[in-house]
Order: C-alpha cells, then structure tokens, then sequence
C-alpha cells in the first residue's frame, strides 16, 4: 500500500520542513510514500475565506487518485496510537493500493474535502498549526508502521 | 507569572532544537519563560529502566521551587485549546507565582514526579517522542497567551 501526503502549498517553517523530510526518509525505508503539494491559494486575503478553502479544494481533487483518503479534521476521530496502526494494518489486508493523508493550509479544509473523506482523523482535542499538524500526522504514521512491523521504536 | 519548562538533558534532534528556540523566543515576547535542562542519565542502557528514571528524577526535584506543577503523562487530562487557555489564565488570577510544565525523557517520568505534579496533562491520546511533545507544548502554551491576550494566532 502506498502513502501519500496531500497539502497545499509548501510547508512555510523551515525546521518543520526539515522533519517532514526527516520523517519522509524513515518511511520511506519501510513504505513507498511521497509528499504532494497541491495548489496555494496566493494573493488571496483571509478575508475571503471561501475562495481560499475553494482554489485549494480544487488542487487536492486534481490530485487525488482511487485513493482511500484520510483528512485531518478537529471534528475527526480520535484513536490511540496502537487503534491507529491497527486501523492502517487494516487497510492493506483490505486490498487497500494508496492511502491519501490530507492536510489542510492556514483556514483547514472546504467541507466538500472533508465529504470525500474515507475517515476523517483528530490527532488531539487540543489546536495545532497546520503545519505542526503535517510533522505530527507524519510521526504517527512513522510510528504506526514501527508498531505494526513490531520494531521498537522512541516513546 | 513565570513560565518554566523542564526537562531532563538537551533535545537531541536539531529541527526540534529549533522550534523550541522558536517558541522560546514567542513566548517570552509575551510572558518571563525559561527552559531549564536537567540532569541525565548518562551511559545507562535502558535495560536499568528505574535507574534511569530515579537519575532523572532526582535532577528535577532540585530544580523544583515552589512552582505549581504540570507534568505531561499519557494518563492525564485532555483539554481543548480554549479550556486549556482557560486553565492557564485561571493559574495567575490565583496567585500562582511560577508554573512549571515538565516533560520526561525517553522513558517518561518516574511515578513519584507524577505524584508531585499539580496537574497532569495529556495533549493527545496517540502517543509522540518526548522531543516532539516538549514541542508541541511549547506551542500550546505559546497559543494559550494568544488567546487569553486576545491576539490572532494561526490554526
């Protein structure tokens, strides 16, 4: 099953950069897995919210494939990190090819975004910038695979 | 009301090392803070699990004053963004002078610095390094000044 990580734009933060490639590098050598960055909505004021979320909505759907998606939402689920490898084990015995982590910008994701999702994921009841959230979801996921291929891995 | 952050030695990934200089730097614009690194263990493999946390524990109880405690725990309590902003304003109407946050090491913390602690706090139900949690943490707090000073912040 490939992974892939859907955002638009580029990760602004130089050193959360650096731990998306830091962490891309590590399950890269478990996973076939690349980053996607869709379209950025620029030049556009947070005053027009709804044109934002829809310039970056477009460039997601453009990108996504038969992808099982998986958005992040604060109104998502929530999982432990063991219910969270189990969940992603899950989804390869089901013939599952590619698994899409979607990642919204600044303003999060347009509501048709968050429909197309297969699950929609809460990783803490708690707010973080976007772009903590894009290393965070990125660690989980390094994190699931140690569990599920049972290698130790940092607590 | 002064805000400590300790921890047992030096965070060892760099990007990591960055942001909390990052938030560091935030937070003090707003509010007195410092990051306090405290002793540890050193050449102690983790077979001597106790060992480690009892070296660990004794470098933090030096370092504590009389400051209200809130050590991070799996096991603790799960707030929103907006109920921990509450709590945290609610420390200094109370008269609480320093608020340390204290985040454990590879292995967390020893049960008798959990005991001591005022509030234990758990920022999500999946579990992240200890090097990423003191980050995530920072931010958090760095977000709860935010609020209750009224500023924009991003999500």
């Amino acid at each position: 099953m490939d992974i892939r990580f859907l955002w638009p734009g580029r990760t602004k933060n130089e050193a959360l950069r650096e731990l998306q490639a830091f962490y891309l590098a590590k399950i890269s050598r478990m996973n076939p897995c690349e980053i996607v960055e869709t379209a950025e909505a620029r030049g556009v004021t947070e005053r027009f919210e709804k044109k934002i979320l829809e310039i970056e909505a477009r460039g997601l759907e453009k990108r996504f494939k038969d992808d099982y998606i998986v958005c992040l939402s604060d109104r998502g689920r929530h999982m432990s990190s063991v219910e969270f490898a189990r969940f992603f084990e899950n989804l390869s015995v089901r013939s599952v090819r590619t698994v899409a982590f979607v990642v919204g910008g600044f303003l999060g994701l347009a509501p048709r975004i968050l429909d197309l999702a297969d699950l929609q994921l809460s990783l803490s009841r708690m707010t973080f910038s976007h772009e903590t959230c894009r290393v965070m979801l990125m660690e989980q996921i390094y994190r699931s695979l140690s569990i599920t291929k049972g290698r130790a891995y940092a607590k």
